[in-house]
Order: C-alpha cells, then sequence, then structure tokens
C-alpha cells in the first residue's frame, strides 16, 4: 500500500501516519519529494483497511499494491487450470462448446434442441429451469420440472447439463439434476448464492455482471475458491455502454485480459453479449481467435416461437453452419473443436 | 406495438404479419409509406411477444408503445403514493432522513449513532447486519446478532429500523426485525426476494441496481406491487460510468424523471452515490432541490474506525450540520425537514 | 512516480530501474516488501515518460503521484478565480444566469428572446452562429449574420454574449463581436482552437465532452491557462451513460469535484444536459444546490418552431418562473442571483 | 415518423398532429388502440422536424422511422464499397494493415519502422505529423516537418502514408503528402473538417469518437459521402466504458453492426482500442475473425522509448510474427492477408 499525501501535510501529519502503520506490525517507507511525501507500507497489506488511513489528517490518497483477489491470480496458480464437466474438459486445447434454448419449454422442445446440438457437435447442453426475468408479467421458467425435462434430455444424448440457480437454497435441488451450475449476470454479487455453490463441489459457470469490472468479476471467483470449489469457469456476456446498436457489449477484451491476470477458463456467450441473431457467428468466431475456452450459444429449434430471447437464438441449421466455421477459426489459433 | 418492414419487404411479408396479428385477436393497421410499410397493432400488446414477429421475414423492427410497468406508472395511478413506516410518511411534504453507519458493528457503536443521528433529526435508523461485501475476506456482517443491535437501539431512540435484506430465505427474520426492509442495488433484480418481500407486507426500500435503466428500476417495482405490496420507496444510489472522480455517479436526474412517470416516492443516498465524504453535503442539497422525497446518510461514530464505507461516512458534527444546511434547501422547494 | 513491480522481478531488474531514474536526475527511493519491490521517484515526474519505465523488464505498474494539470489546480492556486465577462463576474457571490436560443434564426426571434430573458433578470445571452450538428442536412447555423444579429440583440438589451466557435480560423471573426466564447462539448479536446482561444485573450466558456473525465476536462482548460488566457469558466453539460430517460446525464458530482481541485467558476447547462424541458427547472435548482456559479439555458420564444434543440428550449414565461424559483434556492446555499 | 399519443389525449390534440401533418404535404394516418392512439406520418420524414411535434398537447413520443443516413446506407447501396489507396484496396477479399509508430520523431525513426512494417507485410504505413495530446505540455508532433519525412519513407518503401489532419486549415498541406487522411476519434463531430475533406477527393479514415453511437458514426460518414468524397474507411478504435484493464473498450461488435447497415469498409485498431501491447495480438484476431477489412496497428522500433503511446507499441519483431498469425485466421473467414 502506498501514501501519498497532501501538499500541504505537516510533519505531525506523517509522523502520524507512521505510527499507525507501525501499530499494526507493518514497516514504513517515508520517501520525500519536492512536492509530496509518499510513505510505502511493507508487509501484508490486506491486514488493513485503506480508508484507516485515507481519512488521516495530510493524506490524499492511498493506493493499493496488491491485487485484492489471491487464489484467482495467475500469480498465484501460474498454470491454467482445466475444469471437468464429466468428461468434458475446459480450458485445455479443445474449445467446448455448449449450446441449447435460453428456456425450456416442453419435453419437445428441449429434446428437439438437445438432439440437434449434439449432432453438430456441441458437448454441454443449455436451458433454463429458473428464470431471471425484468418483468414479473413473463414466463419464469418450469422450475424442478424443467430440471427432470433437462436430465432426460442427458439421458437421450449422453450430453452433460448446464442449467442456472437462482438462489442459495435452490443449490441441492439444482445440483441434483445439473452437471454444471451456472451463475447468471444478475447474480455474480449474490454472496449466499456463491458461498452455497462452493459448499456444493459441482462446476460453476460464473457470468459476469453487465457493470462488472474485471476485478470484480475474479472477487466472486474468489468466493468461489476461498470456499473451497476449485471448478470455476468464468463467461463474459455483455457489459452494459451507451451502444445502441447491440443489446449489451460483448467485452472480448476481457478474455485476454483474464488470462493475463488469472488461472480460470474463460468462455464466451454471443448470444446474450449481443442480443442479434446476426452478429451470433461473426463475435463466435472473434471470440475464439480472442482466445475463449469455449462458447456459451442459444440455439432453438423454432426461435420465433421461443418463450424468452428469441431474437438471439439460432435455428439448429444456422447452429451446424456455425460449428464449421468455428472449427476453421480454431484452427488457425493452435486449437480444436472438440467433434462428439 | 408498431411493427416496421424493411424497404424490400414483400406483400407476402406483410399479409403473413397480418394474418398473425388477427390469429392473436388482435386489430392490424397497415400504412403504407413510400420507403416502409408501417404496421400498427391494436389492443392489449403485452399479450404478444415482440420477437414473435421481430424473426418474420421483411420484419425491421418492432417498438412496443405501452410502457412495460403498470402498476408503478403514474398513468396508473396519478397521485403520489405515501408509504408509511411506523409514524413516518415518506412521499410526503416532509423530506425524511434515513441516518446510521454502513455496518452495525457493536452495541456501542449502534447505539452512539443512533443517539447522534436522533438528536440531529433523523427520521429513521440505517445500518446493516447482513453485508454483500465484493471480496471473501471482508467484514461480512453481523448477522441476526446486528438485528438484535438495531433493534435495542430503536427501543432507547424510538427511530424505526431500515436494514438490508440479502435473500428470501432471511425475509422473516429480518422483517421481525426491521420497520423497512431495503434491496441493496447488487439485488435489485433477485425475483425470487422482490417476491418474498412482496408477500412480507413490510415497507420496502429498494435500491436502483449500479447499471439499471428507468424502466429496469421501476419493473422491479412492479414485481412487489404486482405481488401485493404497495409499500414501495425507490432510492438513487449511483450508477456506473467512467468518471474517476466518484466511486459511482449520482444520477439526480432520475428523481424527476421518476417522478413523471411513476407515483412512487424516491429517496437519494448521496454516500453511496459519491463514495466521498466531501461530497455528501452539496449532492444532499442537490438532491433535495431535485425534488427528492428524502435521503438515506451514512453517519458513524468514528468513520476512519469504521469496518466498511469509512470514506463515505460523515461524523455525528457533519451529520449535524447537513441537517441545518438542508433544511434551508429544503424551505426553497416548499417542502420541510421533519425535526423529530 | 511509483514504480510497483513484478513479483518474480530480479535484482537486475530492478537495478536497471534504479540507473534509469538515476540518469534522469530524479532519485530512486526502493521499498521491498514481501510479495513485491516498490520503487519511488524523487523529483520533477513531469519530465519523464511513463511508458519508458512501464515497459520494462519486471515492471507491473507505474502510478503518477502528481496531477498532471497544475495552473488549473487549487493547490497551485488556492483562491477562486472569479472570470469577467464586462461587467458580469462568474466564480463570485452571485450566480449567473446565461439564456437564449439554442441557435440564432431570424432577427425577430433573437431579438424577442433576448428582451424575455432580460426581463427575467439574464446576465448574459446565449445563442449559436456556427452549429456542430450531427446531420449534414440540418440546419448549420447563420454564421456571421448570426453573430451580427447577437451584436444587434446586445445593443437593444445591454446584455454580453456568449457563442460557440468552432475552429481556430474562425476565433477572429467570433471575437469580433462575442463577449465570451464557447467551446462546444464536441470540440473540448481540439488543442487548435484552445491555442486559439488562449491567444484571443477572451473569456472561454469551455464545455465538457460527453465522455471527458475530469482529469481530461481540466488538461483542456490547462491549454488556455498555459496559453495566457486566465479568463476559464467549466461547463457540465451531461455525459454519455446507458441511461434512457435524459438525452445525456447531467452529472452535478462534477460540480463539488472541480470545486475541490481546481480554483475555476463552473456552470450547468441543464438544457443539454437533459434534453428535456420538463427537467430544466429541477436540474436548474439542483445544480445551485451543487454549488454552481451560473446556469446556462435554452430560451426560444417558440420552443415547437425552434431549428434546433426545440424539446429542450424553455419558453419566455417557463424561464421567468424558473428565476423566482432558482432565486430560493440561491438564497438557501447563501448566493444569489444577480437581477440586472 | 410515427406519432404517439398521450392516454389522456383529446379528439382536438389529435386533429391539431393531423392538421399540421397535412400542412407539411404529407399523409397522416390514424390508428385508435384501446389505451393509446398512434398516427403514422406517410412520405419523407426528413423533411420535418421531430421536436415540431414532441411539444404538441396530446404527444407522448414521436418515432423516427427512416434511418437519419442514406448515402451511407446499405439499403441505398447494397454492394460493399471498396476504397482504393493508392494501388491498394480496402474493402475487398484482402485483409489490409496499416502500421507505423504512433508519432514520427525522427528521419531514422520514421524510417527503421517503415522498413521494417514493408519487410512484414504491411500495405500503408501510419505515422502521426499533428498530434492531439491531452497534455499543453506533451510532445505535439513534428508538424509539416514530419509529412515530409514520411514522405521519404514512402520513397524509400513504396507503401503509402495515412497520417491524421487536425483542422480543416491543414487539408491542403496534409493532402499534398499524405494518401489517406485519418479523421482522430476527437474529430469525428469536426463537422469543418469533415467538409473540407469531403472536397480534398483523398481517401479518408474515419475514426468513431470515444463516445459515438453507430448512428452519429455513419453521420459523420454521411457528411463525406454527401460532400462528394466517396473515399471512407470507417475504424473502430475503442469506446469509453467503465472497465479498467483496457485504456478504451475495443468493441469488435461494432464491425458485423456496420457490415450490416452499411456499405462501407471497416478497419479495427487494436493498439489504441486496447492500450495494451499484450492484447495487440490476440485482438488484432479477433478483429480479423469478426469481419474487419484491415487493421492499423502501432509499430516502433524501441517502444519504450517512443514519444507517445509506448505501452502500446509492437516491437518490429512482435508485428512480424502478429502478420504470420492473423494470416491464419484470415484464411479460416476465406480472406487473405496481402503479402506485398
Amino acid at each position: 500500500m502506498i501514501i501519498i499525501c497532501k501538499a500541504g501535510a505537516t510533519e505531525n501529519d506523517v509522523r502520524a501516519v507512521v505510527a499507525k502503520i507501525e501499530k499494526a506490525a507493518l514497516r514504513p517507507h517515508v520517501s520525500r519529494g519536492a512536492e509530496r511525501t509518499v510513505i510505502g507500507v511493507i508487509g501484508d497489506e490486506r491486514r488493513i483497511r485503506r480508508e484507516a488511513f485515507l481519512l488521516m489528517p495530510g493524506v490524499e490518497n492511498v493506493i493499493p499494491v496488491l491485487k485484492p483477489y489471491k487464489l484467482a491470480s495467475r500469480e498465484f496458480h501460474p498454470t491454467g487450470t482445466v475444469v471437468k464437466v464429466g468428461e468434458v474438459e475446459i480450458g485445455g486445447k479443445d474449445v467446448i462448446i455448449i449450446a441449447g434454448p435460453c428456456s425450456v419449454e416442453s419435453a419437445g422442445q428441449i429434446e428437439s434442441a438437445a438432439a440437434s446440438v449434439r449432432a453438430s457437435g456441441a458437448s454441454l447442453l443449455r436451458g433454463g429451469a429458473f428464470k431471471p426475468r425484468t418483468s414479473p408479467y413473463a414466463f419464469q421458467g418450469l422450475g424442478e420440472e424443467g430440471l427432470k425435462l433437462l436430465a432426460a434430455a442427458r439421458e437421450k444424448t449422453g450430453l452433460g447439463i448446464v442449467t442456472e440457480v437462482l438462489e442459495s437454497a435452490d443449490v441441492p435441488v439444482v445440483a441434483e439434476y445439473a452437471d454444471m451450475l451456472q451463475v447468471g449476470a444478475r447474480n455474480m454479487h449474490n454472496t449466499h448464492l456463491l458461498r452455497a455453490l462452493a459448499r456444493s463441489g459441482k462446476p460453476v459457470l460464473l457470468k459476469r455482471n453487465f457493470s462488472a469490472t474485471m476485478t470484480e468479476f475474479l472477487m466472486s471467483a474468489e468466493y468461489l475458491l476461498s470456499g473451497g470449489n476449485p471448478g470455476v469457469v468464468l463467461c463474459e456476456r455483455g457489459i452494459r455502454t451507451f451502444v445502441e446498436y447491440t443489446r449489451n457489449t460483448l467485452d472480448l477484451n476481457v478474455v485476454p485480459a483474464v488470462k493475463a491476470a488469472s488461472h480460470l477458463p474463460i468462455v464466451v456467450d454471443p448470444s446474450h453479449g449481443t442480443g442479434r441473431q446476426d452478429l451470433v457467428l461473426p463475435m463466435s468466431r472473434a471470440a475464439i481467435a480472442a482466445g475463449a475456452d469455449g462458447l456459451i450459444v442459444e440455439v432453438h429449434p423454432k426461435p420465433a416461437e421461443a418463450f424468452s430471447d428469441g431474437e438471439q437464438s439460432l435455428t439448429p441449421a444456422a447452429f451446424n453452419d456455425l460449428m464449421t466455421e468455428i472449427g476453421k477459426v480454431a484452427g488457425a489459433v493452435n486449437r480444436s473443436i472438440i467433434q462428439r
């Protein structure tokens, strides 16, 4: 931690800061410049609070030197982590494709979706049973009935299931049916849910909140890791900006930025990230080119009849084309799309 | 709902749209312009899904005419709503001040805070027992013990209690102690929590998410209202922007914008909204001048020793000065600060 | 400047940084922590480039200690600056109101506007002769003819003229007619224009760019100040965010933040800042309550017939009411609206 | 244009709107719904102003149906435009690479940079002679001397020159030396400059402003096109968001979005877009995968000694590697990198 004094800080101000640092069993290191005195704090700064110094007389700013996340950092864990979901490995050489409808709507719909994404080469099946909707009047998901339909689709296709869990109380029931539990963007900061998922031991797909910095994103991962669950896969799904031509702004920069800062795998959701069917293919190609470890793509047998998110869902035929196209891009960056 | 056709839409495309509108028992109204055909949908558009039309051949855009919220709209309920928290009325002529520390830390701390804010004229006491923190290593609140300390402080001062609830399972225990339940910014989209609060019957302080539009903010209120709880007070607490001099960007424009669109009261949190002790007074004045029905202000006996948010907390003396100053501004806009 | 080394930086890396600091005739100050080595640079860091160190092996980050602006800082110039525009003083005890139409459209229009804002107590007349428009097909202003009409309006009313200048070549002609030259939001980064205005010696109204940080805003002021023109008045006019209910997000937080960081006066434009006629009054009140030194408000004799920005222009009657209302708020913060 | 009436609009309000539409020689089309009356305007809505209707009694909203840009739209010009810069074609099958230093610093530096980027396969040389800098104390470019050094580098390497022009008065001198004139992000809204460039007849590289919507971006292109210059190449270079790990947020979504809306070519600047040397390669790959027609990349013989933007500049060796890598990605999307 570095404490920058105001131009007008007195000798007494500086002495008080030094005393407070020493009281916390850390070592102060004072540099007196022409315009400013700067005091370095030597030792584990995570033990003290920034505010304790920020509000002292004569202090202008307090700058942390260490990152607030530790277990999620690449510094702590230099080699990349591979997360296993059943037989599927996320974070290895293969780029993994998770596909399926936004919501589970009926047995026929989820079976049809599962069969088609399986045939095109997806590795895992997505589908929402518990849906967080902006409107209280919109379809809120089939609940446990939806989980059962997902399990039946797994039975038929062999595809592992990725599905969202909305609150800590639902973790046991969702974990009973699903192979990977998804934390939605609206829940990235839900610490009760993160702690329950840490205890569940199941792999977690952690979606980035619309307005989360990378530090906040990795801090949510830190909740899972520090709670004892190493199976964390990050997911970029679009941030909120002023832009008008996409539903969200899919921020692919976060892919190489996360790779530099953390050892965790990261996948990309081009469907929610853009909200536009016609942008899913180009942004899927771009995501893989940027280094993503996988994609999560919305596919619906009949997008125009979807209960939710139809405007961003691919038809099975379009998804099949996408699989062909992204295979070429994966090859161009020395990876491959696993074809189950 | 208005359906705008593409320049190249064929007669068959238009006919298919018209047929689909009629099938939903609504009436189509076709306008053929020089460059575009536009089809109005007459009837209750909330019954159909926008996507069902958006994905049809020849359709360029589908624009809703009606607002998605109804119970929260001023159109539906022209006179302003007054929410009662015990004897305190929010949304009436008086501007209500809610004050207290970010977190309940100890009996001594909350008692001291409560006594001082009471003496300066606050109407309600705030204090967090369940804290949603970015870091798993930070203080997470005293839990039910904190609620008991808040209840003891109410006993001594007569001030009603406003405190945050983090998930639906905690609603009963928090409702047992608190007079008003707060939904934090991170939980504005937590539909399970909103539904549980709707059932609780207790007044709710609904904080705006960092990246929520006004429509989304009012849709969260709609969850509470449509669930049977009319006691909803909105709270602006800062949005996320590129700005570097405040922790968040306190968006006072939302105050008159909400007043135009909705009948619900709205209060402002200048402490989280700015993250800077020195901006709390000017932005409190500005909030009241913009038409806010109240403020929620962080006050701590010793901000430099606060477990959380010390850099934005006022000392009791600074809060006392603030109460004097904002009284003058309230008077200038024909309101008053109640002095209990 | 503080140089933070990577966890894995070698002794040689640190030595190379130290050598480079010494070569620049500055003094290094090395602190070795448990996880990181930190090197302070003592002396005037503005003489060296941050990148020169950032790209060295073993360096993780380089943090400036000094602010990049100097002449604009309150540290350099502790007392607030008062800028004179003719007899009008901006930055003193009085809150100054600048009012008039977005564009000068005709002799009748500007004369009528000038007479009405004069009658209601405005101190200066605004009106655009050179207009920066998003569309090449929109009205681009009357040019020099518009300046002549403004001068004629000054003749009749005695109000000084504030008008925009779009590029450096136009500074002489605009300076011939105007009392204060406005740099529009789109031109805040136009360094050629800023330098020409610095040479002009005329007072400048410098509008904040939609996406400017406060540091960038003050750096543009620094161009004017370092070029020899002390007559700089800042103007907040809304930033670009995700928000949908206002054209821009008027950021009043910048008012007290600028007051803390700089000695320059700051005024607020609630018309462009919100883009909504009905928000102009509440946000004008709020701006003055937040500490603004003045307002710049769009007033048009017939807003519905305005060539530009009609939806945010007040009628003369509404402006007259606004003047009454804001006088009360100014009084509540120990200021007054000058009534000429 | 579609005019949506308020719920409480009277018959007289509707009649007045209808009369105004007819007075403008357009045709009204009235749809009376259960909650709202909606009035379509048939004819060329660009001839009337939205505000003229927005401020009428009983009107809630006015929604344009037509896009404000015409010449830039793909609807107007269905096939993609190819812009020629000397022999180089931008917008065709080949992906074009523009490379070179941020600023021209000296004869040796620009010659060395030009030779190396030529050897690695770049098609055009970039380099700034007129620099728009945030700080008045920073290096502002060599001016015409820099243009001469660029011309000399062209002489030696055969590479065409792309360089920035800061204001309309400088267009003739820059056009004398350069093969393509760049409008920087800070100048995208500079209408005087755009008009002067339209008259110059030289191809223009139009960079997107940090906070420009796609509509605004294409409206700036419309200034060039409607002024008679068809040689417009768009350039995405990052937008301003809350994100902390990149200098700007490179928004690749705009690439396919522009391709859908416009016939103009679009290139991507991963150097300014990210501000990080280590993200240039992954985001270059991603840009080409997303469909970009080219890249503009900063390359400096010695980044650590660059006068500007060193932290985002590649060394010649890193650029050479980048050329190899992006060739593979171009192949994967059926394009190629021209190797001169």
